[in-house]
């Protein structure tokens, strides 16, 4: 790896940390920046960070940690943003520095809950940061197998190939293996949608329905995600490749998912309201289903998951009912 | 239901009971052949299968129990057999009465060992079926969650739709929901082909490789059933259907499927031989890798996972090593 790469990624949780980790096998200095002054004080004392992923070994003398994002945004040329995407809009409002001459990419699985835009749109659109310049990471990745340095493969995309082989460069290693896309959009809508997905697969769960439909709601779940994404950006793509599928096979059976958990109390009785405030931590889909379902309106896909969680979460039905409805539209 | 409709299970495992069961909910009276003469009697006695999915209440009065295979064959239209595909031979050469004018669907997900055919094949080869007059039951579906009533969703393939629909209105009811389907060929060979992938998930668990590395290996393994099953029998399928990736994904994820329990073992460093013996139950896929890979070498298909679960149960190789070797196969 070339000691020029300046690389940064902005974020403190578990998937920031995580990256930050495989960046650091091959990176000399990696720039970070998260908003808490202590969490950057244990790092450097204690070498890992003290609420995400605190399993993850991390040396300090390799990272350049601030809580300045604008020090951080100013000193590096790619930066890699893996905050919640509700809290997207208020760290880049923090901005005095341009993006404009930055590589972006996102490494978040949602979309701006303000915008209605998935994150890549976001940046162009609100940044004006040229899509060529933007990127994505998605995996099938939890952050904790990472810190296990369990055997994990990533996508990067980009549109511009030369920058996604550097990043591609910059995480590939011993436990992660990368592989390059063009679908910058297509990408970012399967790991905006699988997290609704996943929601289903908790509601479903928490109401009682087993491992057989379970398998059933996946397969569903695979070819919605198709129709859903062929409408917004057509191109040629392998629905089955692991950014797609296997993204959503990962989150959509995880009993550890933040959205699965949370659709699980809604399953089992829970208002959205409190099974948002007994989880405290914030579920993407919850976002992102609001904003898909408005998207497939103006697209008019047939999204029967979609419809029925957007029902369960914002329309005030009942899951049990929406359920049993969408059984009878699934196949 | 009409009451003229005779169907009779063929053999007394959890599957074979779970058939019972549902056609129970909707016929008068089911023909039901199996082994074990003890087992009928406790069935007739206790109203349920002593030995395999004990906890499903049956109806001793709604069943016709016998175990001379020859006097249930001889008395109904419509046979399902639901026996391991390693005895099916041995069974079959019990019969003096003729199949030519039956009815038969496979509930087998296997192949026959003996002349590595799949079922369908067996009968038309060896016993002179017509194709039209042979059809296929598939999943995604666990007995188990059968005798709980969890709603599951099956496939029946005929190429005689009338054929289809009979059964399949036999079969769906307040859990079951069905769908009929023209490829059984294509169904029976993904019903095969699933138990191979689930003992490459048992491999690879045992071996130590986590969710992230599941999920990409079964974004592998749909990929190349497709390619696979393309080779034998082209025609149009959507492979993402619930009879090909929702069989898959209900076995390739199911900590009781005994192909995966299996492959865990042989990842966890058992032999063969020993893993055999330890579980004292067939793994389907065991025997269907073998013809598996031989008729991949006929077809050509590029076949990575196949390839590792043969090289490891047939030629004596270390799991470790094939697995290693697969990891940079996929993507």
């Amino acid at each position: 790896m070339s000691n020029s790469t300046k690389i940064a990624v902005i974020g403190g949780g578990s998937w920031a940390t995580a990256i930050v980790k495989m960046l650091s096998e091959n990176l000399e200095s990696v720039g970070w920046y998260m908003r808490s002054v202590y969490a950057i004080e244990h790092i450097k004392r204690n070498k890992h960070n003290p609420n995400y992923l605190s399993s993850a070994e991390l040396n300090p003398k390799q990272l350049i940690l601030s809580s300045d994002i604008n020090e951080i945004v100013a000193a590096y040329d790619i930066l890699i943003f893996a905050i919640p995407s509700a809290f997207l809009k208020t760290e880049l409002e923090k901005l005095t520095v341009s993006l404009e001459n930055k590589t972006i990419f996102s490494a978040i699985k949602g979309i701006v809950p303000e915008t209605g835009l998935i994150v890549g749109e976001h940046f162009q659109q609100v940044y004006n940061v040229p899509l060529e310049n933007i990127g994505v990471i998605s995996g099938p990745c939890h952050a904790e197998e990472v810190a296990m340095e369990r055997l994990s493969y990533l996508t990067i995309a980009c549109q511009d190939p030369a920058k996604a082989k550097i990043l591609s460069k910059a995480i590939a290693g011993r436990y992660i293996k990368t592989k390059i896309s063009d679908d910058i959009v297509g990408t970012e809508y399967a790991a905006m949608l699988k997290n609704i997905y996943a929601i289903a697969a908790g509601i479903a769960h928490g109401l009682g329905y087993g491992d057989n439909f379970q398998a059933v709601l996946m397969s569903n779940a695979i070819r919605e995600m198709k129709r859903y994404i062929k409408k917004v950006h057509r191109m040629k793509r392998n629905i089955n490749n692991s950014a797609y599928l296997g993204d959503l096979l990962v989150t959509g059976y995880s009993t550890f998912s933040r959205n699965r958990m949370f659709g699980n109390m809604i399953g089992k009785g829970y208002t959205v309201k409190s099974a948002m405030m007994e989880m405290s931590m914030v579920a993407e889909g919850y976002y992102a289903v609001k904003s898909a379902y408005e998207i497939k309106q103006k697209t008019g896909t047939r999204t029967p998951i979609i419809d029925a969680v957007y029902a369960v979460l914002y329309g005030g039905k009942e899951a049990k009912d929406q359920f049993e409805k969408l059984t009878n539209k699934m196949n």
